[in-house]
This record gives C-alpha cells, structure tokens and sequence, in this order.
C-alpha cells in the first residue's frame, strides 16, 4: 500500500511534534524522528532539508490546528467568568502529567540566540495570532479596550505558564486570572 | 603558577556560564568548557561528575551573585517610579545585543521534562527569592499587600521578558508597566 506525499508528511509531522513536545526540540535527533514515523532516514531529509527546516513545518503545522481548536473554544460570554474560564483552563493544561509548558514559548527559548530561525518567525505570527484571538472574544464579551486587555491577558498567561512550569504551583494562574479580572474592572 | 582549587572552580563556572547564557545550556558540551576555561577535560570531570551537576553548580553561583546584586539596585522610593524603573530596567536588558531572555527561566524551559534536574531545584528558589526582594522593596515603599503585588509583577515581568524574546518589541514591558501601576493604585 503506498502512502500519498501528503500522508508521509503528516506522518513525519505528527511523529516529530510528539517527540518535540515530550523532549524538547534541540535535544530530539532525526534518527529518532524516522524511528518513530517507522521510516527510513533518506525519506525525511528527502522532505525537509534539515532538522531545522522540520521544525519549521511542525511548528506551522501545530500552528494551523492550535488556531483551528482556539476558535472552537466555548467560553463564558460573562467578563469575568470568560477571563476566570480563561486561566483554569490553562492551569489545568499545567497539571497534566509530563507538561512542559507551552510548545511556542519552548521553542522560542531553546533557540533564543538564533533570531533568524525559521521556528522564531512562526512563533512570533503565532503569539500574535493569539493575541488577536483574545482580542476578539474580549470584544465580543463587550470589554472595553479588548485589545489593551488583550495585551495584558497574554502578559499574564505568559507569566503564569512560566512560573507553573518552575514551581508547579497553580496559585499563579489564579494570582493572574485575579490580576487581569481587576484590570478588566477598571477599564 | 599554581591555582588554588577555588579559583579553579571559580575559572570553570565563569566559563560555563559564559557559554551556557550564550548558547543555552543544552547546546553546549564539557569539550567547549574545558576549551574556553583553558583546561583538561578531565579536570573538569574531577571537580564536577557529570555536565548536570555543572549546570547545578553554576545556576547556585550565579543565583547567589544576582541576589547580591539585586540587593545594591537603586530604585526610586515612590511607588509607580519604582514600577517604571523596574520594567524599564528589564526592556533595557532585553534590548541589549544577543539577549536571550533570563537564565533561569531558560534553563527551566530547556530542561522542561526532567522535573527531577538538580537545576530545576536552584531555579525554583531563585524566582522564590526575587519575589521576595520584590515584596520587600514595594514594603519599603509603603505599597499595601506587598506579597500580593510583589506576585503581580513577578507574573508581569516573565510575561514581558518571554514577550519581549519572541517579539522583540519593548512595548510588551511598557505595557507590563501600566498593568503592574493600575493593579497597584487600585490596592
């Protein structure tokens, strides 16, 4: 049976995320990516130049779905039960077992003396793109200045995930959620 | 000339760290330490049994240095010029040539799957200390619940500096700021 381009694409893709997601992006080889898409070596270099430029096309492949699954998110249309909704959900993403934060902030960090890496372009038009995102469901809960709370929320969930990830401590995702609940207040 | 074994000690942190803030710390082998502290890999393997137990040891070292120094920082006694100084400290480091971020949260990123790291240790009572610094100054400052508000701008600084890594944009710190100025009048 062969497989379309595309099927061993996504093969590649989805085996590499795993692997990215589990062990971190500089410490995965491309030996263990064909090992774990049950394919030869060749195969993937025949797709993807470099294990830099894979990492690329798994970044933007997880991009497309992490955007598609944020649009179909249901959030309380209420102000402060959406932001409340907004950091739990986060804290629990944090308390599942094996988390290591969030796959863009990772890759940002592990590569972060190599501004010209293909990865840090997408992180970056991820990020924004969430941003954007939160602006919109803001807006649509008919907070003032969505965007200006937008930018604050992300700050905060930025900080949140961080100090998770060191002390494994919830408290800070609700320290945040308290914090943005406040600024929203004012507003 | 002979060194003593301190200042042996002293040479091979100084250069691990050099090469760990440049490079990261997974990036980096004991062959390229050994190299840049001029000395015998195998002295480096008598003084520290494996490259995890010299990521240790440096982050203890460079924790105890940045504690000091944080205790000998100037900061303005009025409560908002002290929210601004500190934010507008933070976007002026970030701004500098080859910034990538602050170290301990990197080494915590990178070494995001091995919870058990004696690294991840020492990072965690880092970030422990300097919200303490920040609870102590915003005391000194007579700003009310100063632990609650010493959270806040811990949250809002690793927010901006990640911000910051991966968007190259100060505007992240100033909004930091603002954030960190409201939340602290309201209280």
């Amino acid at each position: 049976m062969r497989r379309s381009a595309e099927q061993t694409n996504d093969l590649i893709l989805d085996a590499a995320y795993g692997l990215f997601r589990r062990q971190g992006f500089l410490r995965v080889s491309m030996d263990q990516i064909a090992e774990r898409a049950n394919l030869a070596k060749r195969t993937l270099y025949q797709r993807f130049r470099s294990k830099d430029d894979l990492i690329a096309a798994t970044l933007a492949h997880a991009s497309k779905l992490a955007l598609v699954r944020l649009e179909s998110i249901k959030l309380p249309t209420n102000r402060d039960a959406m932001i409340d909704s907004l950091f739990a959900q986060i804290a629990d993403w944090a308390a599942t077992p094996r988390w290591s934060g969030a796959g863009f902030t990772r890759v940002v960090v592990e590569l972060a003396d190599l501004r010209g890496h293909p990865a840090r372009g997408i992180a970056r038009q991820h990020k924004t793109a969430v941003e954007a995102w939160y602006t919109r469901r803001l807006a649509l809960a008919k907070v003032s200045s969505p965007r200006k709370r937008a930018r604050e929320i992300i700050l905060l969930t930025e900080g949140a995930m961080m100090l998770m990830l060191i002390h494994g401590d919830r408290s800070y995702a609700e320290a945040a959620a308290r914090a943005a609940k406040r600024l929203a207040c004012m507003s």
